[in-house]
């Protein structure tokens, strides 16, 4: 029987590894890595720096191309043109784990931070294991999310005593508004800096980019419209002198306000 | 300058330990331990486990009685009563850092999952800190949490595409109900089984029990009245057999239903 195992890698620091991911990594014969058309050079190193540290039986690197959305479809079309692409990225993956894998090896996928939050990895392989066409067992080893890593870096818990904390996207966050009855509100995915509509609400921001990379930066207080400015700017001038940006962050409510 | 680590060592299974929780066990010279008077056995024991293998310097530990909250305080009282205990934990933890650990000396607080959820020691830390009368720094190593975990061993996403997922308490879930506008929710801290409430909603329960230990239990499936029972049942008989349970669950509403 093939093996594969979706192993979160952390989110940008090789120091969060786990014992049982460098485990993993050991076993692995065969690494997959889909192309998104958008890695960003310095992650593609970081991977390659985590794989020729912990990669240490034989083992080889099979690249594929990750089908892209077509996001040209008619807004009617949207929901069978979402299906047609997990189909056809679920179509990558199974011909990778059928032709790329051999009977008895162990496959892995890796997963900046977490493969529960905010990755496509799980939903996918869900779907080519439910095809039942290729017979392998799969095992997922999670991951220190860059959730976990924006509060170990500002030494915050993500809930208030006994309360819930909700983790959504900047787009959920720019069309709907702070949820009821949430006091903690973790942003990811947020390109629109959503955070710049909630100013002069009593709230607290707590930001982070490039998490345990060392272009690292963090920034937090009360979110004023200057606080707002800051992170703006400074954002800007991280993305352009790097030509990305990965950040995240979490609003908090207190009674203080 | 004295150095305090708060190490998150994973949701049970000493696998997950990060590579970074290692080296910093390994720096660490005293070992703080906070006895709750509610301590597992079994948990301990995996603590030791933890200390044996990865304290490797010179060390010691100290253990200390974490003050209990006067719960018999009248509810009119509640607040006032909470911040004495919180007051009382921060002295317990300022005198420890003040007297057990020497001028440039690591001490370390363990924490099980990840420190940014549902513990109380970066609160407490925070509030001795800001206090400025013992000289000191500190960070955090986040770790994995039993969400993740549970994920994990499930091997689910925590939210569905583009989606965002709230995690709650047992309590909260019981007097709240399911919160508005979030398809996945994860319950911790549920002495209550909130979710028998939810039967026949069209929901998804992944359920597990001591995740990542050799007692782990996994129960999943469309939450109908059989399955509520069924890890009612699972659930009352581990406990009576091990006098404790630590349990968490993702309840999961699909298109589908």
């Amino acid at each position: 029987m093939k093996q594969i195992y979706v192993i979160g890698i952390g989110a940008g620091d090789p120091g969060q590894l786990t014992l049982q991911a460098v485990e993993a990594l050991g076993r692995t014969e065969v690494f997959f890595l889909l192309d998104k058309g958008e890695e960003k050079a310095d992650l593609a190193g970081l991977r390659e720096l985590i794989l020729r540290r912990h990669a240490t039986g034989p083992h080889r690197v099979v690249t594929a191309r990750d089908p892209d959305r077509d996001r040209a479809a008619p807004s009617a079309a949207y929901a069978p043109a979402v299906d047609d692409w997990r189909r056809r990225r679920a179509d990558v993956y199974e011909r990778l784990i059928a032709e790329e894998l051999p009977d008895g090896g162990h496959g892995a996928f890796l997963v900046w931070g977490d493969p529960a939050l905010y990755d496509s990895t799980l939903g996918i392989l869900g779907e080519v294991h439910a095809r039942g066409t290729e017979d392998f067992a799969w095992s997922v080893v999670p991951g220190v999310s860059s959730v976990s890593s924006l509060a170990a870096k500002h030494r915050v818990g993500l809930n208030q005593v006994g309360r819930p904390v909700q983790i959504t996207t900047g787009r959920r966050l720019a069309d709907q508004g702070l949820p009821d009855g949430v006091d903690d509100v973790v942003v990811m995915l947020d390109a629109r800096q959503a955070f710049g509509a909630f100013t002069g609400q009593g709230l607290h921001i707590y930001w982070g980019a490039y998490l345990g990379t060392p272009d690292e930066i963090l920034l937090a207080g009360p979110l004023d419209d200057a606080l707002a400015g800051r992170i703006r700017a400074v954002r800007a001038e991280a993305r352009a002198r790097k030509g990305w940006i990965m950040d995240t962050y979490l609003l908090r409510r207190t009674d203080e306000g």
